[in-house]
């Protein structure tokens, strides 16, 4: 019956690690990481290395014979550590920032120890019941109502795209059996300030860039309602179907909130699926008095919101919150016999709710940081970091020649500098190399993006380590290139 | 400008753990992770307990102020622990089985500290190369061409879903912009036998289920080409787009290998794009001696593998193989003013190879097993299990009211017991009796599958810690519950 290839001889060396080395070199990594811990603030944030460095101090090939541990962690400190942008330094201030906070560490560290694929209950009981049981209690920590449940994705752009292509199973057109083909041309609407992801969620889903429409935004970069309707309005006369709408809670560009109250209004009067993306704006719901950033998110279909970005568990981390989580199921289960469990539909298969049939057990690191740190102790750093936002914009406010683009809900200022006589495309040159000068230095990192079409700089702030000291030495070096550059 | 909610006080407790809690706790981590190596075997493989007992061990809502690391570990070590099916155990005979061996937890512990997010080069300088130089060593191992460029996805569920977007990207059809409302119905085709993922993924690209032809097998489960041929030929008259075939290299029923080079000869002459799904099999390419199991691989345009798998990876780490890279960057790419930077196109940016924007430095641990086991060390371990599929089949083979249902090219045995006199739907009973009866002892792990409508039992050999013993006792076991049931 077979026809086999001639196995070589067994070999006695079997390269495994033993429990004794894994001891030894663990506790030796358990020293590294405190001592990064401690000291990432004094190195570079942003890698000061050219492209191609790295990868010129790597072989070629890999080794014929196995390597010893010593050897490869003195590489990873020689060549990996100085290569890295440490998104953990606390003066990085670009994009959103972030924390890789110890408990979470420890998280990961048995997670995939453990090394569970928890696809179908059975194959992981504890994970699939952890999972569900700290996504409730997420769910209560940011006041979203009962009912809604959550499943952890790897990223928001994967739990935007499962929340789309919910979207348009429920749109009720037959898409799961028959596929787009034929169909009227669908439509998805979100802001000119919403995340690519959601574009890119279109293009993956074969709703193609011109399905996505953008809605234009008020002053403060806020979806508009009415400009929202028109459209509707307009591509239902044209022929086309609307079928989802996204709203975001805290843009990438400016953390801006869009009107949700009013565009579930529209959501619900027109029968679409709405999806709000609070990726990094939904954790600052686990302050009371920041609570209203959700406000009208208890009417959405799907919500997402990122534990990895602002609550200190390491990527990734994307929780989807759906108010019904069988529409998802029916989007994307599938159940092929050698994945059939005796438990049969009684049980929560995780698979079952996104396109990826592996599922690593990543609700253990966001349930060792909510315990460690508590409600409360969330609650305290969150406030800390819109705090220090604040602060910095007062600075920015009180300081001539500079100005702020943007409001501040959250912990993310917007701002330039805009030396008198110059004029918008000078004034936009003079701010990128000030950005470059000052993320040359290694001592602080910042970002940019575009706001009614000019350059506009951005500080975020989002790490455990930032302290007011800081957010105070990247206003210095601001004010020092400046008057340099 | 602002209308700000006002902030509470500002609060001592920043709920932080400090590095030297870290240190306290990351060791006494280290220590249960070495003595669950260590003693894993002696645990219950599936998880005794019933649905519904975990969550009933959890509290209903957070903690409001921060708790102790002691008593979190406590809990893990008390619910979460015994509500574990152990894929570490050696005898995990289920699905595939894996292994997260030191190496790979050693460098999840690393990445989890530096928590980067290597979206773009700039972000993770370190992160890109080391991904870009570990993939290419990997590409060597298992023998692909020069030019073949991997990329690491979580899944192999997301990989393919990549490959057969890129396919639809290179159908030329202009999916991207338009998007698939109004073209003909496209086709993708793969065995009968083919992974639920592939047909998943044509679900999420709107191709929809009837979308995903499959084509007939051979009596030993692989694709038979001129049945493909047919189809095609059947599909193209009928006015249907055919756009992409998936091959599969170790099937998950019983790991039968595809003819691929017949079938990329099919898709040169169609101008088809060739997807390999290797996802399990393409590791045992590592062996020098097993080389052939990609036999025509070189000529697809993707290919997956999965060192989770079968490379002692810990889960999530797949990787894709592109021939021409540039074709997903055109399906994919999309770049906002926020995240664009100096170095432009000059450089890798990881976030346009593939619908998630953000990037978990993945590459470390598959880098850190890779040289601690070298490639002769990967390939030893790989042969041995090889050496024990065969041997189990072998005392299948040679047992009266034993039967073997399917070859064994690799490490997975595919068999039933049929007792004689019993008819089909009985020996189909009498032998989910068996394997349930089997499962139920905690000492070994299998599942099951069906095979031209029959029952079948399934063991895979893929842990590290298996030795010839666990297999014998799992075939010990076997015959124990046939005679009993």
């Amino acid at each position: 019956m077979d026809s086999q290839p001639e196995l070589a001889p067994r070999s006695a060396d079997t390269g495994d690690i033993s429990p004794e080395e894994f001891r030894r070199f663990g506790h030796e990594v358990v020293e590294w990481i405190a001592e990064y811990m401690a000291g990432v603030g004094e190195l570079p944030v942003l890698a000061p290395v050219r492209p191609g460095e790295v990868a010129a101090r790597l072989p070629a090939s890999p080794p014929g014979e196995p390597e010893g541990f010593d050897e490869i962690l003195r590489d990873f400190r020689d060549i990996i550590v100085p290569g890295t942008t440490h998104w953990n330094h606390p003066s990085f201030f670009a994009y959103f920032a972030i924390t890789g906070a110890g408990p979470g560490i420890l998280g990961e560290m048995l997670a995939a120890a453990l090394n569970n694929n928890a696809m179908l209950w059975r194959t992981g009981p504890a994970q699939t019941e952890l999972e569900e049981r700290t996504l409730d209690w997420l769910r209560q920590l940011v006041g979203l109502p009962e009912g809604f449940r959550g499943t952890i994705q790897d990223t928001a752009s994967i739990s935007t795209l499962v929340a789309v292509a919910a979207a348009r199973e429920a749109a009720g057109l037959g898409v799961r059996e028959e596929g787009m083909s034929g169909l009227p041309r669908l439509r998805l609407y979100c802001s000119e300030e919403t995340h690519s992801s959601i574009e890119k969620a279109g293009i993956t889903l074969g709703i193609g860039r011109t399905g996505t429409r953008k809605i234009p935004t008020d002053a403060e970069f806020r979806m508009d309602p009415a400009a929202l309707a028109g459209a509707i309005a307009e591509d239902r006369a044209a022929g086309i179907v609307p079928f989802c709408v996204v709203a975001t809670v805290g843009t990438t560009s400016t953390s801006s909130i869009d009107p949700v109250p009013a565009i579930a209004d529209i959501c619900e009067r027109e029968g679409l699926w709405l999806h709000v993306d609070a990726a990094y704006g939904g954790s600052a719901a686990v302050v009371p008095e920041l609570r209203g950033v959700l406000d009208g998110a208890a009417r959405a279909d799907s919500i997402v919101i990122n534990p990895h970005k602002w609550l200190f568990v390491p990527i990734d981390c994307s929780t989807l919150y759906l108010r019904r989580p069988e529409v998802v199921r029916r989007a994307f289960s599938l159940t092929p016999e050698y994945l059939v469990t005796p438990e049969g539909e009684s049980v929560t298969n995780l698979m079952d709710y996104g396109p990826a049939l592996g599922k690593r057990f990543r609700a253990l690191k966001l349930w060792m940081t909510l315990r460690r740190f508590g409600a409360e102790g969330m609650a305290a750093r969150v406030r800390e970091h819109v705090r220090l936002a604040r602060l910095f914009a007062g600075w920015v406010d009180g300081e001539p020649g500079w100005e702020r683009m943007a409001p501040v809900p959250m912990s993310l200022v917007v701002f330039r500098h805009r030396p008198a006589g110059l004029g918008d495309a000078d004034t936009d040159a003079h701010n990128e190399r000030l950005m470059a000068a000052v993320n040359a230095t290694g001592e602080t990192l910042l970002s940019h993006t575009r706001l009614h079409g000019r350059t506009a700089l951005r500080l975020a702030v989002g790490n455990l380590r930032t302290t007011e000291e800081h957010v105070a030495h990247a206003w210095e070096l601001l004010r020092r290139a400046a008057t340099e550059s």
